[in-house]
């Protein structure tokens, strides 16, 4: 009970302020799969019904996709000093292929447990020990699904995908909508191949087959699976961390749950400040869905910022203490080598990824090999012992226009492609970290070499920025590179906030990048053809034409911005319902001429296309033939 | 006197707030061409020296395109009662063929002047009569190109597109800078041919063959010559205007004040509410960019917002009105035909453009075809008699991802074929307005389509939007279809504001959009391979690179923004000179780091990539060939 009263950071109280309560109009529900204890969440928004001539029509509710945890449940109890319910503790359980630990195999975590000093900062619920694969086994879900068997994530993950399309389309018929999914099936350019319908075997073959990864540590069993490879949803990460210069342990928790609040699918935890080990906890313990860290950085606080003091020792303890509290993915530069070194040296910006500065400092000052490299496969058995998945980091990613594309870059790439194997021949999850900053034209051969070196693991790209000369706007330019590079095929995208390159993100600034990043995912699964993606965009132009204000608000992303910015101009209650806007006033609406062009037709009795087309016909043909005198007689 | 005293809008002073002064670091420079009165303006931003062991070297000033007139040169004389010197009076007169009109061809524009009741809203300064072609005359800058006549103003719009990048390459030169053009001549996949130098004769030939557009109205003296055309860089629009339901002729006129601030190439005044003509005379008095309008707004005021009213003699009256006040480009939505209008009756937003709406309801009401199509011959001639451009509207652009590319769509391109080649018939400038909603795999058919029904005339595009689910950011969902169709050849964006689909923009909103589509369009030029357009982004990423904070605001699009956005987490003066940024700290700093492994090599005096990667290739080669063991040791 001390420990509770001293904790400094977010209180239930506060967390309630800040992401806690239901989006607009929203409810949680629960899919529930093949047992009981497989309940998929989603969030339903209701929708008025349109009303007609001859009474209302009703608008069935939307279902989207739900990173937000039970945070907005309002019957779920929430403390987040007691952290979330280990949803995946009996999965785990089950297959048999987990021993508990007497004690963490980490020194470094051992001393900061045993530190009485930190009892004030620690999460104070640590009843579960760390979990570790038995001797002789495997647990990863590459590995079951090599193995033919369909998980109980991997079935989470088939019903969270299809996020109840065929029920909407049922209940779109029933209302008698019109064609709605006109574009679904587009297709993609780059060879992806989404199913009409996402199942369980689906998923497991995916991630057989390296295609696709399922960020699922055993000793995180509180987040809800999700899955990252192209022929998915696009998801997006957002990137939390203190740093030497600000933000508290609170903050960063508050941060997660607003990240997860507006979208995020995943999120990073970059802190290179003190406690980061406390912090993480308390993270990961509260959090819905993966966390990825860069365990480098925690590592180099270990040696007081000394890059050449980095051992293998020290990296290794790192990552055992990192994967026993239940890291999901490590972002790891193993791809920096000695030899690409000297192809920065004329770049504009030389070496912008701080890990890969970091590991490329490390081999210059011994003139040896990047000991991540020379270690990876004692790395590979670590991650297999508690299934983190590797997020292959770009250390050489291009910094600026100017270096994108180089040789730098596209020889680590092919060291990732090689490490890639490395990593499936463990039955590893892998994916791999793109760029940066790259030029529109030159987006799609990073996709490509991506896709041929590394065999089509999932890319995961930060951005990339399609010019350097915005800061302070580098989340959009970096926008325009994602939307189209998740078209191309890239499975996961890193947010970049409007700080990027200034300083370091708040709350808005966070918001602001993952609102442009979940539009710019879902720009990329119209274009992919991802059957359903269009649904939303269907229900929202619907509700636009028909002036269901609140329905257009909770339908988008940020149902708040919405609905301010449409209150700035025509504030009143009343406004909502009237049948023009701000923008054009009464006479020039648009939408409302549209509507009596066709209340027109169908006062004359044309109410159908088609009977339509065939009663002007006979005129418009007149026109086409008196075509060029109509222009002479002018 | 009395009129001036009365004036209910922006006073000098008022204005001078606003959006008068240099941006920061920046001077406004004239570069004259082959005759004195030929002064193209432009920015010229100073940088500060890189630091080095061995003294400073200097970084030179770069040169970038100036829509902001005279209110950003100190020296200039604002005063807005008086409007902008006309920079073209000249030019226009020497010609020889236009007359002075004694008085306004407008019914409309007659009465307008005479009412003593408008005293205090029109621009005091009417000293200058209207101007029209001589009887049998062509003026339009068409008509000069196709006879082989280089205008001063091509020569001024080639000047301003170069922008002295020969000077800066060889300043650059001198100062011993790294190759600083890796990428600029990527090209384009779409068969746009940019120069390496623009001359006059190639300015003179792409209009000739009617692929770019200066807009010019004789009328509007005042305006600098621009260029519209794939071959040219990229522009964008700013709509501004007030409606119904707010804002003032002093706020209309600011906000085309705070637009070329920012960089809007051209501003399109779409007022709809009282005093359209008051507030016109305005804002083309003291706009160095080019004006368009939509006249059909200003007409339908005129029939009370009755469409089917409407006549071709109240539109022809509009046509004469704005044409002598100075518009220099029309938006007409000629291309709607009685045939296209039940292709529209089952889309899910039907017809979204105000103009097209009015003119289908008209076609409807009347059953009779779009008289701007049955009368587009007489108005070429009123546009060759001021060379106003044709922007022929897209009436049934989408209105949603649903609508995107669909029959009504492209039927009314067609259309727009045929007009385009009536129009040049007549020397008329033209170029063609595009979508609107389109999902990013449907991007380039729009754009493809349009090169072949209209013969490479400019294409000018709004977004398009590439999802729909995102009310209040469709700022950012637009600019990545803005970029991607800039890149394929659109050669203007019109912007959308944070405010689109929501409610009216203001100043914040419009600046916000602006930045967004500058940045859009300049993604677009590196893409296209405009020769020079990566010089920004790279003396910005050096300057990023060598931590000279206030550089990288300076080159920036938004100065103010970059700067604010630093400060908040490293406020103090002495920060922006420290060799690390508040994202990572003094450990973490990859670009210290990155400068640590450019010293070290130095150090051992490996200073050339060369020679550092000979060195190591011994190492590096051992490595290799040692690579599948190394795995085994592990």
């Amino acid at each position: 009970m001390r420990r509770a009263q001293a904790v400094p950071i977010a209180t239930a109280a506060r967390v309630e302020e800040v992401a806690v309560s239901p989006l607009p109009n929203s409810r949680k529900i629960y899919v529930e799969g093949s047992r009981p204890d497989i309940r998929v969440p989603m969030r339903e928004i209701s929708q008025s019904p349109t009303p007609g001539a001859s009474g209302d029509t009703p608008n069935p509710p939307v279902f989207v996709y739900d990173c937000s945890g039970p945070y907005t449940d309002p019957d779920a109890k929430i403390d987040i000093r007691r952290g979330l319910p280990a949803l995946r503790a009996g999965w785990i359980a089950e297959r048999g292929d987990v021993e508990e630990l007497p004690e963490l195999s980490s020194a470094f975590g051992r001393a900061r447990a045993a530190d009485p000093a930190l009892d004030a900062l620690r999460f104070p619920r640590l009843l579960r020990n760390a979990l570790r694969a038995r001797p002789g086994r495997k647990l990863s879900q590459m590995h079951y699904a090599r193995r033919g068997v369909v998980t109980p994530e991997m079935e989470f993950v088939a019903i969270r995908e299809n996020n109840r399309r065929r029920a909407y389309l049922e209940s779109l018929k029933d209302a008698g909508a019109v064609d709605a999914l006109r574009f679904c099936h587009a297709g993609t350019r780059f060879g992806a191949a989404i199913p009409d319908e996402i199942t369980p075997e689906f998923v497991r073959s995916e991630i057989a087959r390296g295609r696709a990864v399922v960020p699922a540590n055993i000793n995180h069993p509180e987040a809800e699976p999700m899955i990252i490879g192209r022929n998915f949803l696009t998801k997006i990460n957002a990137n939390i961390g203190n740093s030497a210069l600000g933000s508290s342990i609170r903050e960063e928790v508050e941060k997660m749950l607003w990240a997860i609040r507006w979208g995020s699918d995943t999120v990073m935890d970059l802190s290179t400040g003190k406690n980061i080990h406390e912090t993480r906890e308390w993270i990961i313990r509260n959090s819905p869905v993966p966390i990825g860290t860069v365990p480098i950085y925690q590592a180099l606080e270990k040696v007081d910022g000394k890059a050449e003091e980095l051992t293998w020792e020290i990296f290794r303890d790192t990552l055992l203490e990192q994967a026993e509290q239940g890291v999901d993915y490590f972002t790891l530069h193993a791809g920096v080598l000695l030899r690409h070194v000297p192809l920065t040296a004329r770049r504009m910006t030389g070496i912008v990824s701080r890990g890969g500065a970091i590991m490329a400092r490390w081999c210059l000052a011994h003139h040896k090999e990047n000991f991540l490299y020379t270690h990876f496969e004692e790395i590979c058995e670590i991650m297999n012992a508690y299934d983190v998945a590797f997020s292959l980091g770009d250390g050489l990613r291009p910094g600026s226009i100017h270096d994108a594309n180089d040789e730098a870059q596209f020889a680590e790439l092919r060291t990732l492609g090689e490490l890639t194997d490395i990593a499936w021949k463990h039955d590893c999850q892998t994916f791999i970290e793109g760029p940066g900053h790259v030029p529109m034209h030159l987006i799609e051969e990073n996709m490509r070499l991506q896709l041929e070196c590394c065999k089509e693991a999932p890319f995961y790209t930060l951005g990339p920025l399609t010019t350097d000369i915005a800061p302070g706007f580098d989340h959009i330019t970096s926008a325009i590179g994602a939307a189209m590079i998740g078209w191309y095929g890239a499975a996961m995208l890193c947010y970049v906030t409007p700080k990027e390159h200034l300083g370091l993100p708040n709350k808005d600034d966070v918001k602001e990048g993952i609102i442009t990043y979940k539009l710019a995912a879902h720009a990329a699964d119209l274009a992919k053809g991802h059957p359903g993606a269009q649904l939303r965009d269907n229900a929202l132009s619907k509700a636009r034409f028909e002036f269901r204000w609140d329905d257009q608000f909770s339908l988008g992303l940020d149902p708040e911005r919405a609905k301010a910015f449409h209150d700035e101009t025509l504030p009143s209650e009343s406004a909502l319902r009237v049948h023009f806007c701000s923008m054009c006033g009464p006479h020039f609406c648009s939408m409302k001429i549209s509507q009596e062009v066709r209340d027109f037709a169908a006062a004359q009795g044309i109410d159908e296309a088609k009977a339509h087309a065939l009663g002007l016909e006979a005129k418009a043909k007149e026109f086409r033939e008196l075509g060029s005198e109509v222009y002479k007689k002018a």
